[in-house]
């Protein structure tokens, strides 16, 4: 007989969570959703309670909860605020908790789950590289297990597999290039936020679209990385792969390479981590290699797209630094997309922001977000000042 | 302390067998050089000899033997004609054996060496072609393990890693697509052996490489790989990939592939076999993939090619018919590198010679010997009626 694997998912209405659950779907015996978690989209978290039926739902926004909580019934228990998406992560019943929540505010949540020792199955990003050793520690305290979600994490994470991490000497993240590659920074003056949303590639969120189009995704996916898999800067490369079909690779002592390859389509490595160790049958298209054309792959462009050189520059500071990229990021593509900043703003006002920062240690969660609050205060300030 | 592995190298004087040794020399402390084994290559055996220091050596050929008898004193013992190399294959102090001899010559030595449970760097594929099931067999029973020093099969062994068998669904193997890749059956009718033998990639011995330009090479390829991976036809694919980057690739029951890259240079998967499941450092050169342009991958040419279709035909006969096509095929690249018969005689007389047979059951040694030496003689008819 299966066993059922009991599921909370942390930002269910989301691109990742609304995945998850459409892979929970098709495999209904060997998963049982017992925790969804969201901001404030009433409906369609709804539509989700109903369907899966989950045991407690999380609202983060409190009117949002309440209006839940009348359209629900006695059913089934809904928290709200804050406190409420903690409560869910923490959820007794739950083997397994995905944290796809958007940005910093998925790090507490994902703190909660790995203090009740959960397998976590990490999509927010900003949790590791904000808090990365808070976070570790923390995981190896409670016996949590942290499993990748990210594309390029979830392949490198695949190509590792049974080997000692003593045999691998880099890994190698690939990057799409994002909607503006072999774009000059003249050209980068003027684009829209919608040209920024538009990825050749990946569907995925407004936040990580406009992420990719910076190439601050790869920086932050590179400090994500060196947690994960306990790396320096100068064993995570970055090289450009447009057509996103090697999602990354591992480079071993002796010179070998291995490479994860598939289609693009979150579904994969969401899938992966949930069933883990374990593959669910055809998560993603057969990928016929005779029919995919050229593989390319070449250097990013760090003039151009400079963000990519802050993270490692960020890594490489360690302590709050990483803290205080993130914080400005959040609060600059914000404001990008409300058109308060041009596109060339965003990298402009990281690095102002970081330059006035003094990196101190990084060992507590209060040090954490005393540096992100700052950052995100210094970030508006400029923002002010244009 | 490190434990040095005691190696046996048959064929020390191939391709395979000096690539062998220029890996093990510069790993002096990881492994100690037992036994030797070679055809008739005194001069490079001697030296081989006076460098390793082995306890014993074994030539082939009964004249060579004692040549090189004389020219060693009595410090290293040398036995003399196939009981000479088997003696080698089967000495007591030995881990791992190297089976790098051509051919069907190989198959016997080898078997020697499973009876004894050693471990089989397994480079010789005819062992497996003509007697998968015997040695598979064998294998088991003295539990010997056979690592693959095929490219390919390193590549697939390197894929699977810790993965279960059962998460698998296909293999791909990657083909260079030998000299002749692009041309038509007309272009291929008055190919001299010297065009055929100057492979774009590889740098291999003069059975290969023939077999590399025909096609034959990836066939026996597919049936080797039937065995070690315990997989039928209809799971395994051949793709050409030009570049010889990628060397094979593994398909997961859930669409995703894991590939192996590096430079094409067999000391990688060699090394691999002799130092598995550990990585000896920097055995090829990185591969920077932003230096390495584009990764094509495309469809054989069956038509033009056939010798690939035929090795498919045998595999799915099963039996005896794998034997058939090996020995025709060793007869026909002889008669070819001898001028003896044109460069689509090779195809053409094997399919003759197949047509003729009947498979039969193939899980005793004098079954294959037996379809082994019927095919050798009616290819030679079939040459003699040219």
């Amino acid at each position: 007989m299966k066993t059922v694997k009991r599921v909370v998912i942390l930002g269910s209405t989301g691109s990742i969570g609304r995945m998850a659950l459409e892979v929970i779907s098709k495999h209904r015996d060997e998963f049982s959703v017992v925790g969804l978690a969201a901001g404030s989209n009433v409906d369609l978290i709804e539509q989700q309670a109903k369907t899966f039926h989950p045991e407690i739902v999380g609202v983060a926004d409190e009117k949002a909860a309440r209006e839940l909580g009348t359209r629900l019934g006695r059913k089934i228990e809904v928290c709200a605020g804050q406190d409420g998406v903690a409560a869910v992560a923490a959820h007794d019943s739950s083997d397994f908790v995905l944290s796809a929540m958007v940005g910093f505010s998925g790090l507490l949540p994902t703190l909660r789950a790995i203090e009740r020792g959960k397998v976590i199955g990490l999509a927010n990003k900003e949790t590791l590289v904000v808090a990365g050793s808070v976070v570790t520690e923390k995981a190896r305290e409670h016996g949590a297990r942290i499993l990748p979600v990210d594309s390029e994490h979830s392949a490198i994470f695949q190509c590792i597999g049974g080997y000692e991490g003593s045999q691998v000497k880099r890994i190698i993240l690939t990057a799409s290039g994002g909607p503006f590659m072999g774009k000059t920074g003249e050209d980068l003056k003027n684009v829209s936020p919608e040209q920024a949303l538009r990825h050749p590639k990946w569907s995925m969120g407004r936040k990580i679209s406009i992420d990719s189009s910076t190439l601050m995704n790869k920086g932050l996916e590179v400090i994500e990385a060196s947690h994960l898999f306990g790396l320096d800067a100068e064993s995570i490369a970055v090289v450009i792969h447009p057509q996103s079909i090697v999602h990354s690779l591992v480079e071993f002592v002796d010179g070998t390479l291995l490479a994860q390859m598939s289609h693009p389509d979150m579904k994969g490595p969401i899938a992966y981590a949930l069933s883990y160790p374990r593959r669910l049958n055809d998560t993603v298209p057969r990928l016929e290699l005779e029919t995919i054309g050229a593989l390319t792959f070449h250097k990013p462009d760090a003039e151009t797209f400079p963000c990519l050189g802050f993270a490692y520059g960020a890594l490489k500071a360690g302590g709050t630094m990483p803290a205080v990229l993130n914080a400005a990021n959040e609060i600059l593509v914000n404001a990008f997309l409300e058109r308060r900043i041009d596109f060339t703003g965003i990298p402009g006002i990281i690095k102002r922001v970081m330059d006035r920062h003094d990196a101190r240690r990084a060992d507590t969660l209060d040090a954490v977000i005393e540096a992100d609050r700052w950052a995100r205060e210094k970030a508006n300030e400029y923002i002010g000042k244009r």
